[in-house]
């Protein structure tokens, strides 16, 4: 069999775009990435040979050029520079040369570039990984159908609350604010990311306190809240130890900061979780909001997709938090397409400062879907009828937004959804 | 006993400090970040009381006033802001509303303030962690002591060498160079950080290539050096088992990408390895290369110190990247200060672009000390006379260094000293 050359690529590379910004050459650079990054070091050595290079060696396959950055990303050059040149540079890599080991591929093709000189901004904009990467990982073991499944939630939105304030309750005070959470009729219930086993509220107490309400609601209704406990640890046996607490309570989902868990954490839980693995990306900013620097969140969800994420949190529309809609677009329809299957694909999460008002702007950006988790906190907690108006307050606005009604039209026959638009929309619903 | 306020909060207060630049109010903002890493939302909340408050509430300490920043770090606000406030901020945590797991520390103290809205940079420059931290980690398992005891070096630097190209050497080249690198009489011999487990050259095979011949120099001369493999591997499991790989065929010490693992996968290892954990933290750079972002090393370094790396790269003098001399040094400093006790001080290595020409300027900028692995890539391979003639001369340099002796007089009756700076005095030594 005759593969082409753009096949073998497919099959056999990892391709990369950088986009770089530099005062002096973006060829010279981007050679110098390619050559740092596989055989280079700084003088020529014994044993560099072009077989050697043919095996390992990094290739520039194009310069796209941008235009001039204003300033520089990293202040580091001197004033004054004529020039600071930008462009998007793909490199490709061999397949071999990495392996697919995803701290490998981390080191090498992304953690190295940020130490190189001479330039004044990088940032990693693109990521193509061949097939190979689709067997060597497990992606996520629930996803979106998972999801579904186990809300039993179809054809609208996973509807979803936090537990607030976000610390310093004890376990009880926690469960009887979840009591009336789970009576309230909401799909999904969290801890707060910042909550996961401190001494006011060490986990096993919490879910001791919790799992009987939510079973309880489960017996009489049929229906049974997910509620994410936050199971984080740095030490893996203690998040697994963790994660055995809440599914011997008959818990079905977790939360946690992949952050600060790492990819060691995230692939040692994986592997052994028999749970809805809701992933909080708490730290990440950091990564990408200088636009000149870091990575695009269309690169960085790939790692933790392949890890096993079901659930991925990525702000929503008008959040609380510094991210503009357009990028919430942006990574909402990242996670939402197959990298190589759509099994592959986690259940996106909107949430920050949510209610009904966002439903019609999030369901008309990100493709008319209602696949997702919608996740209000004060939006629900502090409806003006309690949490239960505040549900059907939410469910009411993507009523409207699906049908394509306007909310305050919509808001004529359903008082809740009315009431939320009088106290929230003013924007202060966290 | 009466203990004073300022003991109380030595013993059950984390305190971090954030410098923060904002076009707003420092104050509000000082007051926002202590209120939404712990138990703030937008809303007030049923059950946000004064109680809950005292328990868990995080309070800002002190602000302290610098110059206004004359750009904005991250380019969001609108230009035409009259000023751009900055300050730093102590912010203290109770102990008990965070514990001592460090991705809670993480998740709350640092990872969450990142997305705050309202500043244009913000950048965690000191944390102070409490005594019950000591117990809860493990530290080093064998530090600055062990990598001595090891490597049988008293009295002056571990002089190290790292085997080049950085990629694509197959199994038998790479012993090939390692056994000359062997015979030089260096101390310490590293994989790149680059090199784990690829394709052409499987860890095991590597393995079974050089162990033998570092045993058969050990017979023969008694001195074993150091070969730090590079274990590294997204999935703990996996890197337990090239961990093992190593530790059978009688080797002592692995590179790990600490920042590719994640502190699940460091304390992972930690707690079951015996060999010496040499950490390179490549992607580290993103973290810190823009001054009004991210973080200092002496924040993040505490981090992997409790989960307890022993040997800790944090570049050098005059580095071929972008690091300034000054920021090494803070490094330096920083990872030779205890945190709680002299034994949980790593091994600081540094490297890059290093010779003996660097000798002289860090031995006097780091407080006099030998107490540090100096690596030397091309500075030792590519010396002129061969590697063992680049060790002897990286030995004069620090021999001349401790001495007092400027290097070009001390090269008068030291020919490899000699010759290396004729060849790399122009800085060409990666």
């Amino acid at each position: 069999m005759i593969i082409s050359l753009a096949e073998r690529r497919l099959r056999f590379m990892i391709t990369l775009t950088y986009r770089i910004e530099t005062p002096g050459s973006i060829e010279a650079l981007a050679n110098k990435i390619a050559s740092d990054q596989s055989t280079g070091t700084f003088v020529p050595v014994p044993g560099e040979t072009e077989e050697l290079k043919a095996r390992v060696a990094a290739r520039v396959l194009a310069i796209q050029p941008l235009e001039d950055a204003e300033r520089p990303t990293w202040p580091e050059v001197a004033t004054g520079v004529a020039r600071l040149k930008r462009a998007d540079v793909d490199i490709a890599f061999p397949l071999d040369a990495i392996g697919t080991d995803l701290s490998a591929l981390m080191t090498i093709a992304i953690g190295g570039v940020y130490s190189i000189k001479g330039m004044t901004g990088i940032r990693v904009v693109g990521m193509k990984l061949p097939e190979a990467f689709k067997d060597a990982h497990p992606g996520p073991q629930f996803g979106i159908a998972g999801s579904r499944r186990l809300t039993g939630v179809e054809g609208r939105p996973i509807i979803g609350t936090i537990v607030k304030p976000a610390l310093g309750l004890r376990p009880h005070e926690t469960a009887e604010l979840t009591g009336e959470l789970i009576e309230s009729g909401v799909d999904f219930i969290k801890d707060d990311e910042k909550l996961m086993s401190p001494a006011y509220s060490p986990l096993k107490d919490r879910i001791a306190a919790i799992m009987p309400l939510i079973l309880d609601r489960e017996q009489k209704t049929g229906k049974k809240v997910m509620y994410a406990f936050g199971i984080s640890h740095a030490d893996p046996d203690e998040m697994m130890r963790n994660h055995d607490l809440v599914l011997r309570a008959g818990g079905n989902c977790a939360v946690v900061n992949i952050n600060s868990i790492g990819f060691g954490g995230m692939s040692f839980l994986r592997k052994r979780s028999r749970l809805v693995l809701h992933a909080h990306r708490n730290g990440w900013d950091i990564l990408t909001r200088h636009p000149g620097a870091g990575m695009d969140f269309k690169v960085y969800q790939q790692f933790w997709r392949l890890l096993g994420v079901d659930q991925f949190q990525i702000n929503g529309i008008r959040v609380k938090y510094w991210e503009p809609d357009d990028s919430f677009v942006e990574s909402f329809k990242a996670v939402s397409a197959p990298l190589f299957d759509p099994s592959d694909r986690p259940l996106p999460v909107a949430g920050s400062g949510q209610w009904g008002g966002q439903a019609p702007e999030t369901y008309r950006r990100t493709g008319q879907t209602t696949d997702l988790l919608y996740l209000c906190g004060g939006g629900i907690v502090s409806h003006p009828g309690g949490p239960a108006a505040g549900v059907r307050a939410v469910q009411q606005a993507w009523q409207a937004a699906v049908a394509g009604i306007p909310l305050d039209e919509y808001a004529k026959d359903h008082p809740e959804l009315a009431a939320s638009i009088a106290k929230f929309s003013n924007g202060k619903a966290a």
